[in-house]
């Protein structure tokens, strides 16, 4: 029989794609929430089957068994719904940025508004599984990692490890994404008319993102530029990152330093020495690619790290994370 | 009576750009000049007007006494055909690479082929207005230049100038640009369903367009990293600078000194200090936007550089130098 | 001296459009009308300089002495101002449906919505000067036609002038439309993600537009079926437009047709027999653009008709119509 | 053992497009026939697997006991290819046109070339499984439909069936496709600066897909008008179709129609009456969508269907087929 799971927020574009990815998974079965009043009008297909809905409340999760909740909210709901989510027995993976930051503290500095379950902050674990694999599958409580930061912290964490980056000169991360990464929330911002055939940064200066990035390459706050950038497609991150290598001979090197930290890892796939990544080769797949160059000319070295925003970036690596808690294969549903 | 000025490569996207542009020019009549045989089949409007064309030879040149040919063709035709315009009495400004590097060599390195008109590189004049407006309007051959370089350089040049840039830490320029830029030639890597939500790097390493912001900027080759990457886009380049200014307090600073060295400028406009600009606010203009930030956290500044491909960084800015070859008010059909 | 014309609603996609043309005409200057509080932030360029802005009274009107003020409004606030407006002794041009339609009763059936200001629609006349030239220039309200209605009446009424349909069979008009037609108020519909790569139709059997079309075109209701489906771009309207002819023998008399009918318009351009338009033809500019086939197969002519819905569909309509008004070469500005 | 299949012509979209979907197939595995020399460069990926290839030759399928051959390849590639593969004892699968019409010389009508494999015509089954489903399973060679025709089919032969149309009105296909329906094969046609803010027919009055719906919708040729137009966007056809049906009282009629026609279909889902499919909804599946409304002030009836081209439309079909070749479920790796 199948595990079952719910999903609270599945009408948002994280929330879609757990739905969809879910439905090819072979040991569990998901569970629609509706946690708000449903405003979108009955279903235009005649025969829409699609995964059980439930009203949701604390007892539905008890009387349902349901395993593992995922919250794909703003991070203001899934303070508020945490707590009795794991009251009633569930284990929580939660898609905002609610509990990725180790302090309340923090999370004010950065989200501008109180943290209300500043409790939970010490028990979440932090879902990037390629660094907290471990810890992942003991916890009740997942805080599953934002999207700029996997693919940052993928590329920029072997290198701090490795010890090969001129930590003085810092790196650059000069990061671009597809509108589905702003959410299903109409906004001028995001209107196709003010979209396409423009590009543009946003968030300039303080994006949410960046602690997250701090709090797991091992980057200091001094050592770490970031520019968010809003491409004219529909999904998918590509960050191009620069930064100096002085004891580095050559891209080689850094291409296989990154095949040695990740030997075995099923989502990081690595490009050839002077071949970068693209956005299409990552559409629709949990994978993070991962290219290198070292430019002989100026003594930089520039890594570009590429992931569907909505996969590897949100509902992939939570059903990753959702694998890794139920003692599942990693990678069900997700190759 | 209107002063003619001719063509050659009209069905490009500059050239197309050219004739659009030069349509609303109070004082020159455009003419086409027809070089290689026309493939593209017959009008499909009844009544299509546009400019009068003629077969490309150095005698109607002469004979239609053609005061300016604008050259919308690759280095190795303009390389060929320049010698004989020049002689045939006409001046003479080429949108191709062919006369902006300063020696022959150079153009080896770059372009990867001998520069076969070496006597002509001593004298060109790099035709970038804001800088070099002097010695344009006395030339006979105008090197228009790249489009990466003109936004890299307007931005650039000023801050080495003052000399605010850590230039020990060098500078990142990441680059993007719509499709447009690539020309009109069919190829796979242009191709709609190729571009079409994606985004990638490319010419890595080895783009043709860095030794024009060597030339021009006034940074040493190691100072300067560049990455030219494609956006799904029709038109468009927006360049995201990253430096070291350790003695400036703010970004109002950056924007004074901008606005210091830019007074008077028609095409050049300037964001308010934390305020970056798009590419739609560029499109079809001959602007070149630039705003700056200065990232208290990292230390860093970010200016921001955006102009349309086809205009300022490209037709446009051959019209403007055009205007000041003939003596005419540098906006005209400009604003 | 230039006269001085109003624009209310200057910060939708018409009203910026009306801005934007109009900085190209030598007889007017516009000044921005401020109707409602401006939530948009302050100006992001350091010197912008566009046109003026005053709030919007009756009383400015009068003092500044506006000879014509453009309702760039929803209908509702249209029929709100013009009144006050047209008893300040300004001429009032409004893009919106307010006064398109003969009778309230037509009005309240498509808009579901009461006309409260009945009185006017016997004075307003119908913008479409290919059709309505003479009665244009002596009006005091001018109701700029719809966008679909300008490219199907177009292609239409001289269809029906010259009696070569077959009434009895019908005319079907697919119709298709860039985003830019649904406005700037931000929507779900019209949201990036939801609308690049899509395609689908939309107000489906009671699109408001349909009942300019019968007034206009001279087919009865029952003779007319359209479809209007929403194009994954900005700006542009296509329709597709199938009728049998029984007594044409080939494209080349429907050409004909269309060429004697528009003989000496400017705005109408025509494709050789066998050819049709395309959106990209008509981009940014005040065409309309018509080609036609007949398809000896089926027995079926296809007419296409291709306009930018912003410009000859509705600010470039109206400025047109200004310059009837007002006594100016029809074309300035507009080619 | 899982049996193995060949794929010829897998740089094609098609052919990438049966790639991707067999990866999921549990019970085949795909292997890669090489026919003409890899132009494309080595791999960019460190370590990409994909299915194994090798050089295509007879022999090769012989020995290798291919069970089922795809050939994603120009219907000059299928019919020079196509008998030495089912010599060598392989089943046929052919996207390409060469085998879908009944007769040699309607294959030169429409293709404007000779038929170099006559003999074949009568032994290849065409591969609509909703409507040929009995015959596909024992045969050799299958003609996998076009993709206009499998939208156009399955929306118009029920009706053609159940006797609703008022067929001397006719019928009006406007059909619009995604340019990934074009191929990969660059061209300027399908460049991205064409493609994009563009839309416009193509193939006018002679599109080769016109004689697979005559052939199987049961319609007459003078009963069938049909339009081919290109979409500004990747994958997808979405063909609006227009005719009278006097007998009938509203859209549930004609949506039960079509439920009663596709019960247990697994590959034909119905909106409800009034509603509309869009491409969205169709993107990388297999189903084509079908909606209805009938428009009481016209008595028309308007019928959408969607399907992703490259799915329905081509290499998911293929697959379909497949299944019903080897005994498979028929919707395995499909759904």
């Amino acid at each position: 029989m199948k595990e079952r799971v719910g999903i609270l927020g599945h009408r948002g574009y994280s929330g879609a794609e757990l739905v969809r990815i879910l439905q090819h998974h072979p040991r569990v079965e998901a569970v629609l929430l509706e946690h708000r009043e449903d405003a979108s009008g009955g279903p235009r297909l005649r025969h829409a089957e699609g995964p059980p809905r439930l009203p949701y409340s604390p007892e539905v999760i008890r009387s349902e068994g349901l395993a593992v909740v995922f919250l794909a909210t703003p991070p203001e709901v899934s303070m508020e719904l945490a707590p009795a989510l794991l009251d009633a027995g569930a284990r929580v993976i939660d898609l905002s940025g609610a509990f990725r930051l180790r302090t309340a503290e923090n999370y004010t500095t950065w989200y501008k508004a109180l943290h209300t379950q500043p409790e939970l902050l010490a028990e979440a674990v932090y879902g990037l599984p390629e660094f907290c694999r471990a810890r992942i599958a003991g916890s009740r409580l997942v805080a599953n990692p934002g999207c700029y930061p996997t693919a940052a912290n993928l590329a920029i964490r072997p290198l701090v490890e490795a010890g090969v980056v001129d930590r003085a000169a810092g790196i650059v991360c000069d990061a671009k994404s597809g509108v589905s990464g702003a959410g299903r929330k109409p906004s001028l911002k995001t209107s196709f008319c003010e979209v396409t055939e423009n590009f543009s940064a946003y968030s300039v200066l303080g994006h949410r993102h960046i602690p997250e990035v701090l709090q797991v390459s091992g980057l200091e706050e001094r050592e770490f530029s970031f520019t968010a950038q809003l491409l004219p497609l529909d999904r998918g991150i590509l960050e191009t990152i620069y930064f100096r290598a002085p004891g580095l001979g050559g891209a080689m090197e850094l291409v296989e330093l990154y095949e040695r930290r990740y030997a075995g890892e099923p989502f990081v796939r690595l490009y050839q020495p002077g071949s970068l990544p693209d956005l299409r080769g990552v559409a629709r797949t949990n994978f993070c690619d991962i290219g290198a160059i070292l430019d002989a000319r100026t003594g930089r070295a520039v890594v570009v790290s590429a992931i569907d925003n909505l996969v590897k970036g949100a509902a992939g690596q939570a059903i990753q994370n959702m694998n890794l808690l139920l003692g599942y294969p990693e990678t069900e549903a997700l190759l």
